[in-house]
């Protein structure tokens, strides 16, 4: 194969916490590709890069999925995107696929490449790692994840309470990411463990890309944390 | 306080696996400061950004710490480095404290923080993330840290063996960094829980600022991993 696969990582949010190798590749690359849902009317990843690229829609592809819908579908729609960049690849095409965050953390990309390679065989790729959002929201607001050492978790609303109170017995830092409408549940955890008083609440701010702290009276209905942070 | 304190993670190693964010205000700042212990030549941070920038000694400053001594030692040098840098915030200077890897894990850079605020008050800050050891190291050797609804637990080599083993039954996946002289240890566990055939062994390699997988037979006295990614 003539061309090359980039996995990158373009962080979580503000533009300018994307690598320089991770820039310096979006600007190399014949195709920019990415993913959205068909809720929403543009990528997070191309969003995220948009203000560093001028007109990147012009050597842009993406991939909408519907968001619900039987596994057959989502199967079929990965199968076309694997088909289409590997021929880009074939053709001897630098393709970036972008993804919010990281790489290797969470992301889609790896389901990607587990069908392409399943499909072709080896593919040459290069994963550029990205800041992860639970770094990026400990730094806004100016915490320590781990200090010294000190052990970290980083797990997903979908924990089980159970699995959730034995980390919280076991680590000195726990993140829980991706949180949106389990806050609730996350909450009564918390609660019920008497963590409450040393837990931050971070929000992604859409509008500037920063990370604030929540205060825990606002959170609500309307109000949710993307990332809790939680010191033990 | 006319100034203001940027701690910046200036990433595993490779120099374009700084942030822009990062880059920009280490081409803004006045003062570029790092550490390093009198066994090193040069502030592995230092080394790391050396690259990027032209001429860095005429506006750098190191604080050296002996690799071993009494507690008050240490404390006499941070409370020193603490006065020296919050001199210069108060004359008006912007000052880069850059670390390796990431501000928010594992890092120096909140003692000193610490300090200073213990010292002298709130000091006008601004914590830059960078890429961790882990996100590296997974990416340079082409594999998912965390899929989906994985958890991930980041450990350093002092866990106890009866700690890691109960992390190692409830993960998904476990980073254990900063190994160095303690993998015979981390191996012996690994091997107890019948987990090294899944087990990916990374090291850092100093000439080329890359990460390499390295097979378990040649790990021993004379080579090590500096981080180990376990799939359980």
């Amino acid at each position: 194969l003539k061309g090359k696969l980039y996995a990158i990582g373009v962080g979580p949010g503000d533009p300018e916490l994307i690598t320089l190798k991770g820039f310096r590749l979006l600007k190399e690359v014949d195709v920019i590709v990415s993913t959205r849902s068909d809720q929403e009317t543009e990528s997070p990843a191309l969003s995220i890069i948009r203000p560093l690229l001028e007109s990147p829609e012009v050597r842009y592809m993406e991939f909408v999925f519907p968001i619900k819908g039987r596994c057959q579908i989502f199967m079929d729609l990965w199968l076309q995107a694997a088909e289409k960049m590997h021929s880009l690849i074939e053709e001897g095409k630098e393709i970036a696929f972008i993804v919010s965050d990281d790489p290797v953390v969470h992301s889609i990309f790896i389901y990607l490449l587990d069908i392409m390679e399943a499909e072709y065989g080896e593919i040459p790729l290069e994963i550029v790692p990205g800041i992860n959002s639970f770094s990026a929201g400990a730094s806004f607001i100016k915490i320590p994840l781990v200090m010294d050492n000190e052990n970290l978790a980083v797990v997903p609303p979908t924990v089980t309470a159970e699995e959730l109170k034995g980390i919280l017995n076991n680590f000195d830092t726990v993140a829980i990411i991706n949180i949106s409408s389990k806050i609730q549940y996350i909450l009564s955890i918390l609660r019920e463990q008497n963590l409450l008083e040393s837990t931050y609440f971070i929000e992604r701010c859409q509008e500037n890309n920063k990370y604030n702290e929540v205060d825990l009276e606002s959170l609500g209905e309307d109000k949710t944390a993307d990332i809790i942070i939680v010191k033990t």
